[in-house]
């Protein structure tokens, strides 16, 4: 586990000291270090401006709240959303064992879907297709290896539909849209494109569902009573002041691992990648080498290479999720578009500190294996 | 609520930049911020050692495991003990709220009882005379305050009862032994004598449980399969760095507060304070103003002096747990003690940065309403 790669698949790239240095010294000078205090305030301030140019929107459209990590910001938007108790929740059967944790911790129940063939995430099509046969209270589909959901499709599903839709965006800040009707959660866990050591952040438009869930994070404290059952997890005033650093270097951030993508792509060419890859930069570089993944990953590795198949095995053999439901059109709960996925990808060593001469070598162990 | 009190009731005394900052620059050379890295390894090894140390045990005599919060040490302590599935635990009813909330949110019960009149805290004589009269799983004795419980009379209670017990010793860290036996949570919150913002840590002779409770942390991860349902409440690797900043100068933060609390000795004697004042330095300093509180706040505050009436209303009063069961010998619900406390205890300003002017001021005001 900790063996000492030579080319390593994921390296966080967060501000160092001197960066963060201006914000503690506020912090230290303040003597204020969690429970909204002035960096955390001004980070999510800073957040919903962010995002919403991004997103087109008004800046006074979103509100953001900041937690312990994205996990939590899901647990505590679910308490906050006033689901029926053991309500059914729709997810991708691809997704990192939190989507469905979050669900199932907070007394829910999360149902399984196979992906889409194409985008290799839970869609519209795929929602409105079950509904017609299954039973589900709310979809949480989620941004896979970064890429994005289709928000504005996923507002309209839930406006026609009634059935309510939450996003889990962990890994794709910078690269997912925003939308006021639909909740969504970001993760700053230091393995993400925005990260910051460990946060998660709630973006929607609804300031009074921002609130409900912020306070949940405080033990719904008002007044000096608490309300409803909460828990602690709130974002501490230091991590704010990673955020507010990286805030300040993201679009550098981003430059870069765009550049790494591109080298990547003129290297190995579009074609094994997700299909969006020449539309937006994933948070993991996932590749399809077919029925050949064994054989790659041996190459790879034995070359002091690190690979990683992100988000396998899927959540249906995780002891966890034992017997979970998978939906599907047949009622066999089959999943064929997970299945393939599994036997064929390879997680891509895929950060800053990646040089020209590490991707050369990558691409030629993978071609050694699967042909130019 | 952000009135700029000229004297506050807490100020926390953390870390500045320049103390954290070699464990910070470590951090950068690594580019490890979470899961387990080596400045949280190294913060739970020298705070095992130090608190072996204070309660006279073998150095490996303990297990310490991190976490986001004191609070998320409670939740995943009940989640990996291994109780039964609505477990009534009893607990004082004197306390924070997330005494009983992390208690609920687990799916357990709280019960709660009176306190001890003269130590203020759920003490194994009032457990034992319960019990007799009751039924109860488990107990969560609170270190009321900061003032420590006694553990050994508590792994005694535990092994002739067979009732499990755990402590809640969130203000407590500095003054409360601990025992092999018997687990215990502490907070690092800002607010706590060894605050490093937001954290908390177990402590235990149960390698095994601290094990589990670690492991449900990062959602119950082994070998890349979650076990069981699990969350994200691991503690940052920049929190870390705090805490060991913070055990290089704990020494120094304790022996300021006990200077401090001797002032306020010096000035007001040991009467008014809480019974063991003499033995121990508090987490927060209360004062019992008798039936006078009102007037005393009143005094106080319109010179600019901060109060706090802590941990009041109790959590009887609380929305979050109303019609919570309290336990009593005649079954009355009634608890005299708590009544009491609560019309007469005042929480005075305590903290590192007052001046020996501040104390006398303070004690001036308290003696205009109450007499020298």
């Amino acid at each position: 586990m900790l063996k000492d790669w030579r080319i390593k698949c994921l390296v966080p790239d967060l501000p160092e000291l001197d960066e963060v240095a201006p914000f503690i010294r506020r912090m230290d000078t303040a003597r204020w270090y969690s429970n909204f205090g002035p960096l955390v305030s001004e980070f999510e301030q800073a957040m919903a401006g962010m995002l919403a140019k991004t997103s087109a929107l008004p800046a006074d459209s979103l509100s953001v709240a900041s937690f312990s990590s994205a996990t939590t910001a899901l647990e505590l938007l679910f308490r906050a959303a006033g689901l029926k108790e053991g309500a059914r929740i729709l997810t991708p059967a691809l997704t990192f064992a939190a989507t469905a944790s979050s669900i199932r911790i907070t007394g829910h129940t999360p149902v399984l879907c196979d992906v889409d063939t194409h985008t290799w995430d839970l869609t519209p099509a795929i929602a409105r297709a079950l509904l017609k046969t299954h039973q589900f209270d709310a979809v949480l589909p989620v941004a896979i290896y970064g890429f994005p959901v289709d928000m504005d499709a996923w507002a309209a599903f839930q406006a026609e539909t009634g059935v309510r839709v939450f996003v889990d965006a962990a890994a794709a800040l910078g690269q997912q849209a925003v939308h006021p009707d639909v909740p969504v959660c970001f993760s700053l866990h230091a393995t993400k494109p925005f990260g910051i050591g460990e946060g998660g952040i709630l973006v929607t438009g609804d300031a009074e569902l921002a609130g409900h869930a912020r306070r949940l994070s405080n033990f719904a404290f008002i007044d000096g009573t608490s309300r409803e059952i909460g828990t602690n997890a709130k974002l501490a005033e230091v991590l704010a002041a990673y955020g507010l650093a990286q805030i300040g270097r993201f679009d550098a951030v981003q430059t870069r691992r765009r550049e790494v993508l591109d080298q990547y792509l003129a290297r190995l060419g579009a074609g094994r990648f997700h299909p969006r890859i020449n539309d937006f930069v994933p948070g993991t570089l996932l590749y399809d080498t077919g029925d050949r993944a064994q054989a790659a990953v041996a190459r790879l590795n034995g070359a002091g290479i690190q690979t990683r198949q992100w988000y396998f095995p899927p959540l249906r053999d995780h002891a966890a999720f034992a017997g979970i439901e998978i939906l599907s059109a047949g009622g066999t709960g089959a999943m064929p578009v997970v299945d393939r996925l599994q036997t064929g990808l390879v997680g891509l060593p895929f950060h800053a500190f990646l040089s020209g001469a590490d991707i050369d070598e990558i691409a030629e162990g993978l071609e050694a294996v699967l042909g130019a």
